[in-house]
């Protein structure tokens, strides 16, 4: 997905959200602020949003000095997540249909995402869980996504945030997971969950966890390592989690379902949906 | 008022909301955009909000070759307010202090403004009228303002938006209006009302109506015409209305009292008042 006009003036906002919630100093505020919109003026509208992302987060690093801004608030949210993990783990496995009751949850943990806002309160977790469990999903996709899991034999899942691992690791638990490797970033980006935080979660003792080796909050495969490339390219089907890996693969000609809650208007138009909606969607074999 | 960091992602935003105002032409939007996050990447920021709001809205005169681009809605909140007008005037004149009432519904008046935003529905408006009626707003700031306006012998009111304008000639109504010369902008500059709208609403049969030479969405001095100039530095007091005058000229030492909506949580906070705050506040002689 390109980058579009809307997502600019959301690119500004974040980054003063962002460089406000790494530090203090209103000199590295402004100094964020000012690259920003320096290389905002001149940005290729056909890259992807989460490049822009990058380039944000990167230029707060080096002035903040602090490699990983986010890291204090990924622990809380792990935390948070696997305080709701056993009432939600037993919802599921007494549900009629424990798959579609994983997918609503797994899609309702994208809301733990500090890309489009720095201020996601309990509460705001708490509605999404709970909305999740009587949203209108697209069951047709659902049925699809069904059916290439139990066909496919490797199946690569793209993580997107700390926190949200845990309510993939409550999908993962019913899934295949002999056939299935987890995909986390190869380096701390905003609240994108890292191997720290699959070890942490306990997703390690469930699956085969990867790193892509890459900085990106989505998927870039320049930037990814070769050998998650090699990875991606043979998989026979990937899920990916998130807005960020929704930009950033939505036009990659592979066999791909993606799994996210439609937060900004740009995607929710891209996706022809309104914004807030639960989606599964995918871009050759499901619909 | 100097520019603040959180203007920048509200610059960008204007832009983008006042380019799809104008015109539907896409190349026309990127061109504004990527010229506005130039200019801010730069920016001073010992310059006032209201001087990017006249660069954007320069921008996108010379890109679409409309020298007016809110010609039509400034005449639509004009015919919306004079539909107001009878009611509104009788409200003033049955009050017990018809002062007072007049004050909050020119405050009231003020959320006619496309400065912050391109789309106010009807409701916006009238919603303001209701709770302007209610509202608190600062008693002691009321008190001094009607013995400023009784001890002073020139008074310039400085008017702010089209269809606002009704809401100042009601007050006017009940003012010595032999004392008082209002403002209008000297070129059309977002809605700010013009002379043509002074005339349409009748405004210039009840008060001596001057324009101060420029077109921005404020009242910056040294861009102003002489004549004006002039007139401005011997009033005895000056009424302002609306962000755009207050953001302008809150640090310039005149004898000066501010009319507002608190629109945006900078101007807010500059005020020490909260978002949507009915404001009366002097610099000088009021509180």
């Amino acid at each position: 997905m390109n980058t579009y006009l809307a997502c600019f003036p959301c690119f500004v906002r974040q980054a003063y959200d962002a460089a406000r919630f790494a530090t203090d100093d209103k000199t590295i505020h402004e100094r964020v602020l000012r690259d920003v919109l320096h290389t905002a003026a001149t940005m290729d509208m056909h890259l992807t949003p989460p490049e822009m992302g990058q380039f944000i987060h990167k230029r707060i690093r080096e002035l903040t000095g602090n490699a990983d801004p986010y890291h204090e608030v990924k622990k809380r949210f792990n935390r948070l997540a696997l305080d709701f993990y056993p009432n939600l783990q037993r919802r599921i496995h007494s549900h009629a249909d424990p798959l579609a009751m994983a997918v609503r949850l797994a899609i309702a943990g994208n809301i733990i995402d500090f890309g489009p806002r720095c201020d996601i309160p309990v509460e705001t977790v708490r509605d999404s869980i709970d909305s999740a469990l009587t949203a209108s999903i697209d069951m047709n996709a659902l049925v699809s996504l069904r059916s290439e899991i139990n066909s496919a034999k490797t199946i690569l899942f793209l993580g997107d945030n700390a926190g949200e691992i845990v309510f993939d690791k409550l999908l993962l638990e019913i899934l295949p997971c002999e056939k299935i490797s987890y995909v986390v970033k190869g380096a701390p980006i905003i609240n994108d969950a890292t191997m720290d935080d699959a070890v942490e979660v306990g997703l390690t003792d469930l699956v085969e966890v990867i790193d892509n080796g890459a900085d990106v909050p989505g998927t870039i495969l320049p930037q990814c390592s070769e050998a998650f490339r090699a990875r991606f390219e043979t998989a026979d089907l990937v899920i990916a989690k998130g807005q960020g890996n929704y930009e950033s693969l939505s036009d990659v000609d592979i066999n791909i379902v993606f799994l996210l809650k439609a937060k900004c208007p740009v995607i929710a138009e891209h996706l022809h949906c309104p914004v807030g909606s639960m989606v599964i969607a995918g871009t050759r074999n499901n619909p």
